[in-house]
Protein backbone atom coordinates (compact mmCIF):
# COMPACT_ATOMS: atom_id res chain seq x y z
CA UNK A 1 0.00 0.00 0.00
CA UNK A 2 1.58 3.51 -1.21
CA UNK A 3 1.41 6.23 1.53
CA UNK A 4 -1.14 8.04 0.12
CA UNK A 5 -3.78 4.98 0.68
CA UNK A 6 -2.21 4.93 4.08
CA UNK A 7 -2.98 8.14 5.22
CA UNK A 8 -6.33 8.12 3.73
CA UNK A 9 -6.60 4.94 5.66
CA UNK A 10 -5.25 6.67 8.60
CA UNK A 11 -7.50 9.13 8.18
CA UNK A 12 -10.35 7.58 7.72
CA UNK A 13 -10.67 5.54 10.75
CA UNK A 14 -9.58 8.79 13.04
CA UNK A 15 -12.50 10.70 11.94
CA UNK A 16 -14.62 7.73 11.34
CA UNK A 17 -15.72 9.22 7.62
CA UNK A 18 -15.64 8.69 4.21
CA UNK A 19 -15.76 12.32 3.30
CA UNK A 20 -13.95 14.87 1.25
CA UNK A 21 -14.12 18.26 0.70
CA UNK A 22 -13.76 20.40 -2.81
CA UNK A 23 -12.25 23.37 -2.62
CA UNK A 24 -13.84 24.32 -5.83
CA UNK A 25 -13.24 27.88 -4.42
CA UNK A 26 -14.92 30.29 -7.13
CA UNK A 27 -12.99 33.89 -7.11
CA UNK A 28 -16.04 35.57 -7.49
CA UNK A 29 -18.50 33.92 -5.34
CA UNK A 30 -16.29 34.65 -2.13
CA UNK A 31 -18.03 36.39 1.16
CA UNK A 32 -17.31 40.13 1.09
CA UNK A 33 -15.54 39.56 5.02
CA UNK A 34 -12.44 37.52 3.03
CA UNK A 35 -12.08 40.08 0.15
CA UNK A 36 -10.35 42.70 2.32
CA UNK A 37 -7.54 39.67 2.80
CA UNK A 38 -4.41 40.38 0.76
CA UNK A 39 -5.47 37.03 -0.92
CA UNK A 40 -9.25 36.10 -0.55
CA UNK A 41 -9.03 32.51 -1.98
CA UNK A 42 -6.52 30.98 0.41
CA UNK A 43 -7.73 33.14 3.13
CA UNK A 44 -11.55 31.50 2.43
CA UNK A 45 -9.72 28.03 2.16
CA UNK A 46 -7.72 28.27 5.28
CA UNK A 47 -11.17 29.19 6.94
CA UNK A 48 -12.70 26.22 5.64
CA UNK A 49 -9.87 24.42 6.34
CA UNK A 50 -9.83 25.07 10.48
CA UNK A 51 -13.30 24.83 10.16
CA UNK A 52 -13.64 21.39 9.43
CA UNK A 53 -10.46 19.17 9.42
CA UNK A 54 -11.52 16.93 12.10
CA UNK A 55 -14.32 15.96 9.83
CA UNK A 56 -12.72 14.90 6.65
CA UNK A 57 -9.93 12.09 5.35
CA UNK A 58 -8.99 14.38 2.61
CA UNK A 59 -9.15 17.62 0.43
CA UNK A 60 -9.49 18.33 -3.28
CA UNK A 61 -8.90 21.30 -5.22
CA UNK A 62 -10.07 21.44 -8.55
CA UNK A 63 -6.98 23.41 -10.53
CA UNK A 64 -9.65 25.39 -12.80
CA UNK A 65 -10.60 28.01 -9.93
CA UNK A 66 -6.88 28.71 -9.42
CA UNK A 67 -5.05 28.60 -12.91
CA UNK A 68 -7.66 30.71 -13.76
CA UNK A 69 -6.39 33.87 -11.38
CA UNK A 70 -2.68 32.67 -13.13
CA UNK A 71 0.41 33.19 -10.94
CA UNK A 72 -1.51 34.26 -8.10
CA UNK A 73 -4.02 31.46 -8.15
CA UNK A 74 -1.08 29.38 -8.43
CA UNK A 75 0.66 30.40 -5.48
CA UNK A 76 -2.96 30.21 -3.72
CA UNK A 77 -3.31 26.72 -4.74
CA UNK A 78 0.12 26.26 -3.10
CA UNK A 79 -0.14 27.91 0.35
CA UNK A 80 -3.80 26.17 0.32
CA UNK A 81 -2.16 22.40 -0.16
CA UNK A 82 0.75 23.14 2.42
CA UNK A 83 -1.76 24.21 5.20
CA UNK A 84 -3.34 21.20 4.54
CA UNK A 85 -0.49 19.17 4.91
CA UNK A 86 0.12 21.22 8.45
CA UNK A 87 -3.18 19.00 9.51
CA UNK A 88 -1.32 16.25 8.24
CA UNK A 89 -4.32 15.74 5.76
CA UNK A 90 -3.72 14.21 2.37
CA UNK A 91 -4.52 16.22 -0.72
CA UNK A 92 -6.05 15.18 -4.17
CA UNK A 93 -5.61 18.16 -6.72
CA UNK A 94 -8.39 16.98 -9.60
CA UNK A 95 -6.91 18.29 -12.62
CA UNK A 96 -8.04 15.65 -15.04
CA UNK A 97 -4.79 15.82 -17.39
CA UNK A 98 -4.85 13.91 -20.18
CA UNK A 99 -1.47 14.05 -22.44
CA UNK A 100 1.34 11.92 -23.11
CA UNK A 101 4.99 10.88 -22.72
CA UNK A 102 7.00 13.97 -21.77
CA UNK A 103 4.19 16.46 -21.66
CA UNK A 104 2.25 14.03 -18.75
CA UNK A 105 5.87 13.75 -17.46
CA UNK A 106 5.90 17.25 -16.64
CA UNK A 107 2.48 17.65 -15.73
CA UNK A 108 3.23 14.86 -12.86
CA UNK A 109 6.38 16.70 -11.77
CA UNK A 110 3.40 20.18 -12.23
CA UNK A 111 1.14 18.26 -9.16
CA UNK A 112 3.20 15.76 -7.58
CA UNK A 113 6.32 17.87 -7.30
CA UNK A 114 5.77 21.46 -7.88
CA UNK A 115 2.60 21.59 -6.11
CA UNK A 116 3.30 18.66 -3.83
CA UNK A 117 -0.01 16.81 -4.07
CA UNK A 118 -0.48 13.14 -2.56
CA UNK A 119 -3.10 11.87 -5.98
CA UNK A 120 -4.48 13.75 -8.76
CA UNK A 121 -7.30 12.83 -11.37
CA UNK A 122 -6.32 11.60 -14.90
CA UNK A 123 -8.44 11.60 -18.04
CA UNK A 124 -7.80 8.15 -19.87
CA UNK A 125 -8.79 9.08 -23.52
CA UNK A 126 -4.84 9.17 -24.91
CA UNK A 127 -4.91 5.50 -23.11
CA UNK A 128 -2.37 3.84 -20.90
CA UNK A 129 0.70 6.53 -22.29
CA UNK A 130 -1.06 8.80 -20.61
CA UNK A 131 -0.94 7.30 -17.27
CA UNK A 132 2.20 5.60 -16.51
CA UNK A 133 4.05 9.03 -15.70
CA UNK A 134 2.06 9.41 -12.81
CA UNK A 135 1.90 5.84 -12.14
CA UNK A 136 5.85 5.67 -11.72
CA UNK A 137 5.43 8.00 -8.57
CA UNK A 138 4.48 4.91 -6.32
CA UNK A 139 3.87 7.10 -2.97
CA UNK A 140 1.08 9.27 -5.11
CA UNK A 141 -1.93 7.67 -5.88
CA UNK A 142 -3.69 8.52 -9.92
CA UNK A 143 -7.62 8.28 -9.88
CA UNK A 144 -8.78 8.04 -13.32
CA UNK A 145 -12.00 8.90 -15.05
CA UNK A 146 -14.57 6.16 -15.49
CA UNK A 147 -17.81 6.80 -15.23
CA UNK A 148 -18.50 10.66 -14.35
CA UNK A 149 -21.64 12.15 -12.49
CA UNK A 150 -22.81 14.59 -15.42
CA UNK A 151 -25.41 13.95 -17.96
CA UNK A 152 -23.20 14.49 -21.24
CA UNK A 153 -21.17 10.99 -19.78
CA UNK A 154 -23.17 9.18 -22.15
CA UNK A 155 -21.94 10.70 -25.63
CA UNK A 156 -19.31 8.46 -24.73
CA UNK A 157 -19.20 6.77 -21.53
CA UNK A 158 -22.07 4.35 -21.90
CA UNK A 159 -21.90 3.25 -25.23
CA UNK A 160 -21.78 -0.22 -26.45
CA UNK A 161 -18.89 -1.65 -27.79
CA UNK A 162 -18.05 -4.50 -30.22
CA UNK A 163 -14.80 -5.84 -30.22
CA UNK A 164 -14.33 -9.14 -29.69
CA UNK A 165 -13.35 -9.07 -26.18
CA UNK A 166 -15.27 -6.14 -25.49
CA UNK A 167 -18.29 -7.44 -27.06
CA UNK A 168 -21.57 -6.03 -25.24
CA UNK A 169 -19.39 -4.19 -22.21
CA UNK A 170 -20.36 -0.27 -22.04
CA UNK A 171 -16.66 2.36 -22.18
CA UNK A 172 -17.21 2.65 -18.93
CA UNK A 173 -16.66 -1.10 -18.69
CA UNK A 174 -13.68 -1.13 -20.86
CA UNK A 175 -12.18 1.67 -18.54
CA UNK A 176 -12.75 -0.47 -15.31
CA UNK A 177 -10.73 -3.20 -17.02
CA UNK A 178 -8.02 -0.24 -17.99
CA UNK A 179 -7.74 0.50 -14.26
CA UNK A 180 -7.61 -2.69 -13.39
CA UNK A 181 -4.93 -4.13 -15.94
CA UNK A 182 -2.92 -0.97 -15.58
CA UNK A 183 -2.61 -0.93 -11.88
CA UNK A 184 1.03 -2.23 -11.90
CA UNK A 185 2.08 0.06 -9.23
CA UNK A 186 -0.92 -0.03 -7.13
CA UNK A 187 -1.18 3.17 -7.03
CA UNK A 188 -4.29 3.67 -9.38
CA UNK A 189 -7.99 4.66 -8.34
CA UNK A 190 -10.97 5.08 -10.34
CA UNK A 191 -13.54 8.50 -10.27
CA UNK A 192 -17.25 7.66 -10.70
CA UNK A 193 -19.97 9.59 -9.97
CA UNK A 194 -22.29 9.81 -6.85
CA UNK A 195 -25.43 10.52 -9.03
CA UNK A 196 -24.72 6.70 -10.35
CA UNK A 197 -25.00 3.91 -7.41
CA UNK A 198 -26.02 1.05 -10.21
CA UNK A 199 -22.83 1.88 -12.20
CA UNK A 200 -20.95 2.06 -8.84
CA UNK A 201 -21.84 -1.37 -8.17
CA UNK A 202 -21.15 -2.64 -11.33
CA UNK A 203 -17.58 -1.03 -11.64
CA UNK A 204 -16.87 -1.75 -7.99
CA UNK A 205 -17.01 -5.46 -8.67
CA UNK A 206 -14.61 -5.26 -12.02
CA UNK A 207 -12.30 -3.08 -9.34
CA UNK A 208 -12.22 -5.74 -6.89
CA UNK A 209 -11.32 -4.45 -3.12
CA UNK A 210 -8.04 -3.15 -3.94
CA UNK A 211 -8.71 -0.09 -6.40
CA UNK A 212 -9.97 3.15 -4.26
CA UNK A 213 -12.95 5.23 -5.52
CA UNK A 214 -13.14 8.90 -5.58
CA UNK A 215 -16.62 9.98 -5.94
CA UNK A 216 -17.52 13.35 -6.73
CA UNK A 217 -21.60 14.73 -7.16
CA UNK A 218 -23.00 14.72 -3.26
CA UNK A 219 -24.94 17.89 -2.56
CA UNK A 220 -25.62 20.31 -5.35
CA UNK A 221 -24.92 17.46 -8.31
CA UNK A 222 -27.80 15.48 -6.15
CA UNK A 223 -25.86 11.79 -5.21
CA UNK A 224 -27.42 10.20 -2.66
CA UNK A 225 -24.59 9.17 0.21
CA UNK A 226 -26.35 6.28 1.44
CA UNK A 227 -27.13 4.76 -1.60
CA UNK A 228 -23.43 5.41 -3.04
CA UNK A 229 -21.77 4.50 0.29
CA UNK A 230 -23.28 0.58 -0.09
CA UNK A 231 -22.33 0.57 -3.60
CA UNK A 232 -18.78 1.68 -3.23
CA UNK A 233 -17.34 0.86 -0.03
CA UNK A 234 -15.71 -2.33 0.51
CA UNK A 235 -12.70 -1.69 3.17
CA UNK A 236 -11.46 1.38 4.83
CA UNK A 237 -9.59 3.59 2.37
CA UNK A 238 -11.76 2.03 -0.75
CA UNK A 239 -14.20 4.69 -0.90
CA UNK A 240 -13.72 8.47 -0.78
CA UNK A 241 -17.45 10.90 -1.55
CA UNK A 242 -16.62 14.77 -2.31
CA UNK A 243 -18.94 17.23 -1.92
CA UNK A 244 -18.06 20.98 -3.11
CA UNK A 245 -20.19 23.87 -3.25
CA UNK A 246 -22.68 22.89 -0.74
CA UNK A 247 -20.54 23.03 1.91
CA UNK A 248 -17.99 26.16 0.65
CA UNK A 249 -20.78 28.10 0.01
CA UNK A 250 -23.32 26.83 2.44
CA UNK A 251 -23.48 30.75 3.81
CA UNK A 252 -21.70 33.77 2.09
CA UNK A 253 -22.48 35.94 5.15
CA UNK A 254 -19.56 36.48 7.78
CA UNK A 255 -20.28 33.23 9.51
CA UNK A 256 -19.63 31.20 6.00
CA UNK A 257 -16.91 28.98 7.86
CA UNK A 258 -19.54 27.96 10.99
CA UNK A 259 -22.12 27.43 8.36
CA UNK A 260 -19.84 25.17 6.14
CA UNK A 261 -18.76 23.26 9.05
CA UNK A 262 -22.99 22.55 9.68
CA UNK A 263 -23.22 21.59 6.37
CA UNK A 264 -20.42 19.34 6.37
CA UNK A 265 -21.21 17.68 9.83
CA UNK A 266 -24.94 17.31 8.68
CA UNK A 267 -22.79 15.32 6.10
CA UNK A 268 -20.50 13.04 8.22
CA UNK A 269 -23.30 12.32 11.03
CA UNK A 270 -24.75 10.91 8.23
CA UNK A 271 -21.82 8.81 6.35
CA UNK A 272 -20.77 7.41 9.96
CA UNK A 273 -24.75 6.24 10.42
CA UNK A 274 -23.95 4.32 7.42
CA UNK A 275 -21.09 3.63 8.25
CA UNK A 276 -21.47 1.74 11.23
CA UNK A 277 -24.54 -0.25 9.54
CA UNK A 278 -22.13 -1.51 7.23
CA UNK A 279 -19.73 -2.64 9.49
CA UNK A 280 -22.18 -3.97 11.59
CA UNK A 281 -23.86 -6.12 8.66
CA UNK A 282 -19.94 -7.46 8.03
CA UNK A 283 -19.70 -8.69 11.41
CA UNK A 284 -23.17 -10.58 11.37
CA UNK A 285 -22.23 -11.91 8.03
CA UNK B 1 -15.82 32.36 -39.29
CA UNK B 2 -14.63 33.39 -36.26
CA UNK B 3 -11.58 36.09 -35.34
CA UNK B 4 -9.00 32.93 -34.78
CA UNK B 5 -9.84 31.33 -38.26
CA UNK B 6 -9.49 34.85 -39.90
CA UNK B 7 -6.46 35.46 -38.07
CA UNK B 8 -4.96 31.62 -39.57
CA UNK B 9 -6.35 32.06 -42.98
CA UNK B 10 -4.89 35.58 -43.12
CA UNK B 11 -1.20 34.16 -41.32
CA UNK B 12 -1.49 30.94 -44.05
CA UNK B 13 -1.64 33.34 -47.10
CA UNK B 14 0.73 35.60 -46.15
CA UNK B 15 3.73 32.97 -45.36
CA UNK B 16 2.23 30.04 -47.23
CA UNK B 17 2.38 27.59 -44.84
CA UNK B 18 0.15 25.57 -42.52
CA UNK B 19 3.19 24.78 -40.06
CA UNK B 20 2.90 25.57 -36.27
CA UNK B 21 5.91 25.95 -33.70
CA UNK B 22 4.83 23.74 -30.22
CA UNK B 23 6.67 25.98 -27.37
CA UNK B 24 7.05 22.42 -25.39
CA UNK B 25 9.61 24.68 -23.65
CA UNK B 26 11.49 21.57 -21.00
CA UNK B 27 12.70 23.63 -18.53
CA UNK B 28 15.90 21.30 -18.15
CA UNK B 29 16.58 21.02 -22.14
CA UNK B 30 17.08 24.88 -22.66
CA UNK B 31 20.81 25.72 -23.93
CA UNK B 32 23.69 26.80 -21.31
CA UNK B 33 23.37 30.41 -22.98
CA UNK B 34 19.38 31.43 -21.80
CA UNK B 35 20.32 29.87 -18.36
CA UNK B 36 21.42 33.14 -17.40
CA UNK B 37 18.91 35.13 -18.59
CA UNK B 38 16.42 35.97 -15.53
CA UNK B 39 13.65 33.87 -17.20
CA UNK B 40 15.38 31.32 -19.02
CA UNK B 41 12.27 29.67 -20.47
CA UNK B 42 10.69 32.97 -21.90
CA UNK B 43 14.00 34.19 -23.24
CA UNK B 44 13.93 30.47 -25.22
CA UNK B 45 10.86 31.00 -26.69
CA UNK B 46 11.68 35.04 -27.42
CA UNK B 47 14.37 33.60 -29.28
CA UNK B 48 12.62 30.71 -31.52
CA UNK B 49 10.02 33.44 -32.11
CA UNK B 50 12.07 35.71 -33.09
CA UNK B 51 13.91 33.36 -35.26
CA UNK B 52 10.60 31.78 -37.02
CA UNK B 53 7.77 33.86 -36.88
CA UNK B 54 7.61 34.78 -40.72
CA UNK B 55 7.68 31.09 -41.28
CA UNK B 56 4.75 29.59 -39.06
CA UNK B 57 0.89 30.58 -39.31
CA UNK B 58 0.75 29.91 -35.23
CA UNK B 59 2.13 28.82 -32.41
CA UNK B 60 1.22 26.05 -29.58
CA UNK B 61 2.41 26.13 -26.05
CA UNK B 62 1.75 23.18 -23.79
CA UNK B 63 0.70 24.25 -20.86
CA UNK B 64 2.80 21.44 -18.94
CA UNK B 65 5.69 22.80 -19.06
CA UNK B 66 5.06 25.92 -17.56
CA UNK B 67 2.39 24.56 -15.13
CA UNK B 68 5.56 22.67 -13.73
CA UNK B 69 7.44 25.87 -12.75
CA UNK B 70 4.17 26.41 -10.62
CA UNK B 71 3.94 30.78 -10.63
CA UNK B 72 6.96 31.61 -12.96
CA UNK B 73 5.75 29.18 -15.06
CA UNK B 74 2.74 30.42 -15.54
CA UNK B 75 4.50 34.24 -15.97
CA UNK B 76 6.67 32.86 -18.64
CA UNK B 77 3.40 31.20 -20.82
CA UNK B 78 1.53 34.39 -20.19
CA UNK B 79 4.66 36.90 -21.09
CA UNK B 80 5.12 34.15 -24.63
CA UNK B 81 1.31 34.32 -25.71
CA UNK B 82 1.53 38.52 -25.36
CA UNK B 83 5.14 38.11 -27.10
CA UNK B 84 3.52 36.06 -30.50
CA UNK B 85 0.50 38.78 -30.35
CA UNK B 86 2.54 41.54 -31.09
CA UNK B 87 3.74 39.55 -33.95
CA UNK B 88 -0.07 39.62 -34.84
CA UNK B 89 0.06 35.55 -34.66
CA UNK B 90 -2.76 33.49 -33.16
CA UNK B 91 -1.68 31.35 -30.61
CA UNK B 92 -2.76 27.91 -29.43
CA UNK B 93 -2.86 26.55 -26.03
CA UNK B 94 -2.17 22.93 -25.66
CA UNK B 95 -4.20 21.95 -22.53
CA UNK B 96 -6.43 19.21 -23.17
CA UNK B 97 -9.04 20.27 -20.68
CA UNK B 98 -11.52 18.14 -19.71
CA UNK B 99 -14.03 18.70 -17.22
CA UNK B 100 -17.57 20.19 -16.95
CA UNK B 101 -19.74 23.23 -16.12
CA UNK B 102 -18.80 25.36 -13.30
CA UNK B 103 -14.59 23.92 -13.79
CA UNK B 104 -15.26 24.04 -17.30
CA UNK B 105 -15.90 27.56 -17.62
CA UNK B 106 -13.10 28.45 -15.39
CA UNK B 107 -10.78 26.82 -17.37
CA UNK B 108 -12.20 28.10 -20.16
CA UNK B 109 -11.24 32.00 -18.03
CA UNK B 110 -8.29 30.59 -17.51
CA UNK B 111 -7.00 30.57 -21.13
CA UNK B 112 -8.99 33.08 -23.49
CA UNK B 113 -9.31 35.97 -20.75
CA UNK B 114 -6.13 35.35 -18.02
CA UNK B 115 -4.01 34.08 -20.79
CA UNK B 116 -5.46 35.89 -23.81
CA UNK B 117 -4.75 32.75 -25.71
CA UNK B 118 -6.83 32.49 -29.26
CA UNK B 119 -7.83 28.49 -29.07
CA UNK B 120 -7.25 25.57 -27.03
CA UNK B 121 -7.16 21.90 -27.33
CA UNK B 122 -10.23 20.23 -25.22
CA UNK B 123 -10.78 16.51 -23.89
CA UNK B 124 -14.22 14.91 -24.75
CA UNK B 125 -14.01 12.31 -22.63
CA UNK B 126 -17.38 13.48 -20.06
CA UNK B 127 -19.13 15.12 -23.31
CA UNK B 128 -20.65 18.16 -24.45
CA UNK B 129 -20.71 19.88 -21.54
CA UNK B 130 -17.43 19.76 -20.95
CA UNK B 131 -17.49 21.41 -24.57
CA UNK B 132 -19.84 23.86 -23.99
CA UNK B 133 -18.23 27.08 -21.72
CA UNK B 134 -15.43 26.82 -24.29
CA UNK B 135 -17.48 27.17 -27.58
CA UNK B 136 -19.14 30.09 -26.12
CA UNK B 137 -16.35 32.23 -26.60
CA UNK B 138 -17.73 32.29 -30.67
CA UNK B 139 -14.16 34.01 -31.97
CA UNK B 140 -11.83 31.49 -30.05
CA UNK B 141 -11.61 27.88 -31.94
CA UNK B 142 -11.64 24.89 -29.49
CA UNK B 143 -9.65 21.64 -30.87
CA UNK B 144 -11.14 18.34 -29.76
CA UNK B 145 -8.82 15.51 -29.05
CA UNK B 146 -10.37 12.77 -31.93
CA UNK B 147 -7.71 10.68 -32.99
CA UNK B 148 -4.37 11.07 -31.52
CA UNK B 149 -0.81 10.28 -32.76
CA UNK B 150 0.27 8.03 -29.92
CA UNK B 151 0.49 4.22 -29.53
CA UNK B 152 -2.09 3.75 -26.24
CA UNK B 153 -4.66 5.45 -28.40
CA UNK B 154 -5.83 2.02 -28.96
CA UNK B 155 -6.85 1.42 -25.72
CA UNK B 156 -10.03 3.32 -26.21
CA UNK B 157 -10.10 5.49 -29.73
CA UNK B 158 -9.95 2.63 -32.41
CA UNK B 159 -12.07 0.57 -30.44
CA UNK B 160 -15.64 -0.93 -32.19
CA UNK B 161 -18.93 0.14 -31.16
CA UNK B 162 -22.12 -1.38 -31.45
CA UNK B 163 -24.89 1.27 -30.44
CA UNK B 164 -27.92 0.97 -32.62
CA UNK B 165 -27.27 4.16 -34.40
CA UNK B 166 -23.14 4.03 -34.03
CA UNK B 167 -23.02 0.23 -35.38
CA UNK B 168 -19.23 -0.30 -36.89
CA UNK B 169 -18.39 2.99 -35.86
CA UNK B 170 -15.12 3.50 -33.81
CA UNK B 171 -14.43 5.87 -31.35
CA UNK B 172 -13.23 8.60 -32.65
CA UNK B 173 -15.50 8.01 -35.90
CA UNK B 174 -18.40 8.78 -33.20
CA UNK B 175 -16.20 11.88 -31.72
CA UNK B 176 -15.60 13.41 -35.54
CA UNK B 177 -19.67 12.79 -35.54
CA UNK B 178 -19.83 14.50 -31.98
CA UNK B 179 -17.84 17.57 -33.25
CA UNK B 180 -20.06 17.81 -36.13
CA UNK B 181 -23.08 18.13 -33.69
CA UNK B 182 -21.27 20.08 -31.23
CA UNK B 183 -20.12 22.96 -33.48
CA UNK B 184 -23.39 24.74 -33.34
CA UNK B 185 -21.11 27.96 -32.75
CA UNK B 186 -18.95 27.34 -35.59
CA UNK B 187 -15.69 27.45 -33.52
CA UNK B 188 -15.36 23.65 -33.07
CA UNK B 189 -11.93 22.48 -34.82
CA UNK B 190 -10.45 18.51 -34.32
CA UNK B 191 -7.17 17.20 -33.15
CA UNK B 192 -6.04 14.58 -35.21
CA UNK B 193 -2.22 12.92 -35.02
CA UNK B 194 0.39 13.24 -38.03
CA UNK B 195 1.04 9.62 -37.83
CA UNK B 196 -2.59 8.26 -39.28
CA UNK B 197 -3.22 9.69 -42.67
CA UNK B 198 -5.61 7.04 -43.22
CA UNK B 199 -7.68 8.00 -40.16
CA UNK B 200 -7.14 11.64 -41.16
CA UNK B 201 -9.11 10.77 -44.47
CA UNK B 202 -12.06 9.14 -43.23
CA UNK B 203 -11.85 12.10 -40.61
CA UNK B 204 -11.82 14.99 -43.30
CA UNK B 205 -14.95 13.13 -45.03
CA UNK B 206 -16.67 13.48 -41.65
CA UNK B 207 -15.79 16.74 -40.70
CA UNK B 208 -16.90 18.19 -43.94
CA UNK B 209 -14.64 21.70 -45.20
CA UNK B 210 -15.48 23.81 -42.55
CA UNK B 211 -13.64 21.97 -39.48
CA UNK B 212 -10.17 22.84 -39.01
CA UNK B 213 -7.89 20.15 -38.15
CA UNK B 214 -4.92 20.35 -35.68
CA UNK B 215 -2.00 17.81 -36.61
CA UNK B 216 0.51 17.31 -33.79
CA UNK B 217 3.37 14.09 -34.61
CA UNK B 218 5.29 16.32 -36.94
CA UNK B 219 9.27 15.29 -36.29
CA UNK B 220 9.90 13.69 -33.54
CA UNK B 221 7.05 11.56 -33.67
CA UNK B 222 7.12 10.08 -37.03
CA UNK B 223 4.19 11.47 -39.02
CA UNK B 224 5.15 12.30 -42.57
CA UNK B 225 4.24 15.97 -44.17
CA UNK B 226 3.31 14.64 -47.77
CA UNK B 227 1.11 12.37 -46.48
CA UNK B 228 -1.01 14.08 -43.98
CA UNK B 229 -0.97 17.37 -45.83
CA UNK B 230 -2.85 15.43 -48.61
CA UNK B 231 -5.49 13.47 -46.52
CA UNK B 232 -6.42 16.49 -44.22
CA UNK B 233 -6.18 19.92 -46.48
CA UNK B 234 -8.86 21.29 -48.31
CA UNK B 235 -9.16 24.77 -48.28
CA UNK B 236 -7.00 27.20 -46.10
CA UNK B 237 -7.41 27.59 -42.57
CA UNK B 238 -8.38 23.37 -42.84
CA UNK B 239 -5.27 22.51 -41.70
CA UNK B 240 -2.70 22.81 -38.92
CA UNK B 241 0.41 20.97 -39.00
CA UNK B 242 2.69 20.99 -35.46
CA UNK B 243 5.82 20.38 -34.99
CA UNK B 244 8.07 20.66 -31.51
CA UNK B 245 11.02 18.88 -30.23
CA UNK B 246 12.97 18.81 -33.85
CA UNK B 247 12.78 22.57 -33.83
CA UNK B 248 13.15 23.74 -30.78
CA UNK B 249 16.10 21.54 -29.75
CA UNK B 250 17.76 21.33 -33.07
CA UNK B 251 20.88 22.27 -31.49
CA UNK B 252 21.31 22.83 -27.62
CA UNK B 253 24.55 25.10 -28.36
CA UNK B 254 24.64 29.06 -28.61
CA UNK B 255 23.13 28.21 -32.25
CA UNK B 256 19.61 27.43 -31.28
CA UNK B 257 17.96 29.60 -32.61
CA UNK B 258 19.42 29.72 -35.80
CA UNK B 259 19.46 25.94 -35.58
CA UNK B 260 15.84 26.13 -35.16
CA UNK B 261 15.11 28.24 -37.88
CA UNK B 262 17.00 26.07 -40.32
CA UNK B 263 14.97 23.20 -39.19
CA UNK B 264 11.75 25.20 -39.36
CA UNK B 265 12.51 26.60 -42.98
CA UNK B 266 13.44 22.69 -44.17
CA UNK B 267 9.73 22.37 -42.96
CA UNK B 268 8.05 24.79 -44.44
CA UNK B 269 9.87 24.76 -48.33
CA UNK B 270 8.60 21.19 -48.02
CA UNK B 271 4.92 22.36 -46.92
CA UNK B 272 5.05 25.10 -49.88
CA UNK B 273 6.05 22.50 -52.42
CA UNK B 274 2.94 20.25 -51.73
CA UNK B 275 0.57 23.26 -51.13
CA UNK B 276 1.80 24.15 -54.56
CA UNK B 277 1.15 20.65 -55.92
CA UNK B 278 -2.03 20.39 -53.70
CA UNK B 279 -3.32 24.15 -55.54
CA UNK B 280 -2.49 23.16 -59.17
CA UNK B 281 -4.44 19.74 -58.83
CA UNK B 282 -7.48 21.71 -58.03
CA UNK B 283 -6.90 24.08 -60.60
CA UNK B 284 -6.39 21.28 -63.14
CA UNK B 285 -9.53 19.59 -61.53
Amino acid sequence: MNHFMHQLQAREAQVRSVMCIGLDTVPERLPEIVMKEPDPQYSFNKAIIDATHDLVCCYKPNLAFYLSRGEEGMAALRETIEYVHEKEIPVIVDAKFGDIGHTAKYYAKSVFEKLQADAVTLNPYMGEESIEPFRAYKDKTSFILCFTSNASRNDLQTKFLHDTEENGKTVYNLMAKHIVDWNKQGNLGAVVGATAPEEMQIIRGMLGGEIPVLCPGLGAQGGDLEEIFWAGYITPGSLILNVSRSVLFASTGEDFAEAARREAEMLVNQNRVVMEQYEEDKRGA
